[in-house]
């Protein structure tokens, strides 16, 4: 009988170092598992948890990323995966990293993370922003009542539990409430962390679902703040967009963990489905 | 008698090619000027809206950053500077590209734009955002009626025109609102452009001033977004911020241009002034 040592996510995001350091380079190598596609690809908020993770271990003195940028410029797909990273700056409270991540040669996302240790902020919490309203989880509708063929497009969706409001749940139905906005419990097999908030913030399906576009929604960028650590428990996690033109979409994501904390945000620009 | 070419900004935004292209690099030079000093340093967004021309002149049929993100490493200093690009992506209808500034071998900003053409895109508009309101310009405060030690410490505001809305001018009395929010029509001697958009992204006062914590507030990282071909005349721009806690805080800024339309929008994360 073998122990379980780590989480599913733990184990799917583990990043191996590839030979020594050269310099302020380091280069690791990954394997992307199929779990985590969605759609065309491979989830891109899996994708930053990876490079959160290479940014971490690059910068051992600043493991927490405070603001990962990530440039995605083509579909990730499932298998073997390089990253590279090259520290930009380093020396005080944060540091800054720039990481790649590439699959044989086709460069999937280049990122730059700014970090720090979130646990030796200011304590101080000035935050303005009102808790996510969320509707009591046994009243929330769960993806694993997602019609099969759905599961099978987005296997991802069996990695996690993610509870969606009933108050934006209407495009499950057919009735998207036109309102371009999506909010759901969610929970991963192991407690919250600074890298698990990074998939947390690209784990909801497209906002654009709400708005009676569904299908696929590639990002182009994402930015994302981890602002503190979470406490231990479910996180809350609301989308919404406001400004849709042009063929794109901004959308802006916000976690909030158990204990009513802002603990991380997000706004990527995607590509609207036709 | 000169006939002046160029308005002050497009003047001193002008970068200049350093020898050929290598591969997919390119070199440019640009001179800082003091005029956009703010604080201890050299304004964020007028460097961004030089980074946004590099972008540009790395890839001519790529001419508008949709997106450009960008961390600020170091603080500029009037004087020289140097830029190096280098294409990650091309030969689609967008393509990305990085952009570093340093001065004297010390890097300043790490940048990476994701850029197309604005004037190919859908004409689609089904902007849910409401049009920012600001009062009558005649109604609004103008930095000309600043303090001359205000000015002494931010000459940039003699860069353009910039008239607070009287709802959230209070700080400038030293009654802010409290409610973390600053809006202010704006305007440039040239007409607005995609790169203009990009200083007027982070040209606002850091939006702390309206919570009664006046004083510099360093960007850490700022990602933009630029959504459309401004028309011509007034911006008017709007920041806020809603997560205020651990030493640093959120700032999200929209710019409407003089048709109504959200053309541009920003996140950025900044250091909490002490």
């Amino acid at each position: 009988m073998t122990e379980r040592v780590d989480s599913e996510w733990a184990d799917q995001t583990r990043i191996v170092r590839d030979g020594g350091t050269v310099g302020q380079d380091s280069r690791f190598s990954v394997e992307l598992f199929a779990g985590w596609s969605v759609g065309g690809g491979i989830n891109g908020g899996y994708l930053l948890s990876i490079i959160g993770r290479a940014a971490a271990e690059t910068l051992p003195e600043h493991p927490d990323p405070f603001v990962v940028s990530a440039h995605y410029l083509s579909a990730s797909t499932a298998g073997p995966a390089q990253l590279r990273t090259r520290v930009l700056r380093t020396g005080g409270s944060t540091a800054t990293v720039r990481i790649e991540l590439s699959q044989g040669g086709i460069l999937r996302v280049a990122a730059t993370a700014t970090s720090g240790r979130l646990a030796g902020l200011d304590r101080e919490v000035a935050t303005t922003a009102q808790e996510l309203e969320l509707a009591p989880r046994d009243q929330c509708l769960s993806t694993d009542f997602a019609p099969p063929e759905l599961q099978e497009i987005a296997p991802l969706m069996s990695r996690f539990e993610m509870l969606f409001d009933p108050s934006c749940v209407g495009w499950a139905m057919g009735r998207p409430s036109g309102r371009g906005e999506l909010k759901a419990w969610f929970r991963l097999e192991e407690q919250p962390s600074p890298l698990s908030l990074l998939l947390a913030l690209d784990a909801l399906p497209p906002v654009t679902f709400d708005l009676g576009r569904p299908g696929w929604a590639p990002t182009i960028e994402l930015t994302a703040h981890v602002r503190a650590l979470p406490a231990p428990g479910w996180l809350k996690i609301g989308q919404r967009t406001r400004n849709v033109a042009g063929g794109m979409f901004e959308e802006d994501c916000e976690v909030w963990d158990s204990a009513g904390r802002l603990v991380a945000q997000a706004r990527q620009l995607a590509v609207l489905p036709r």
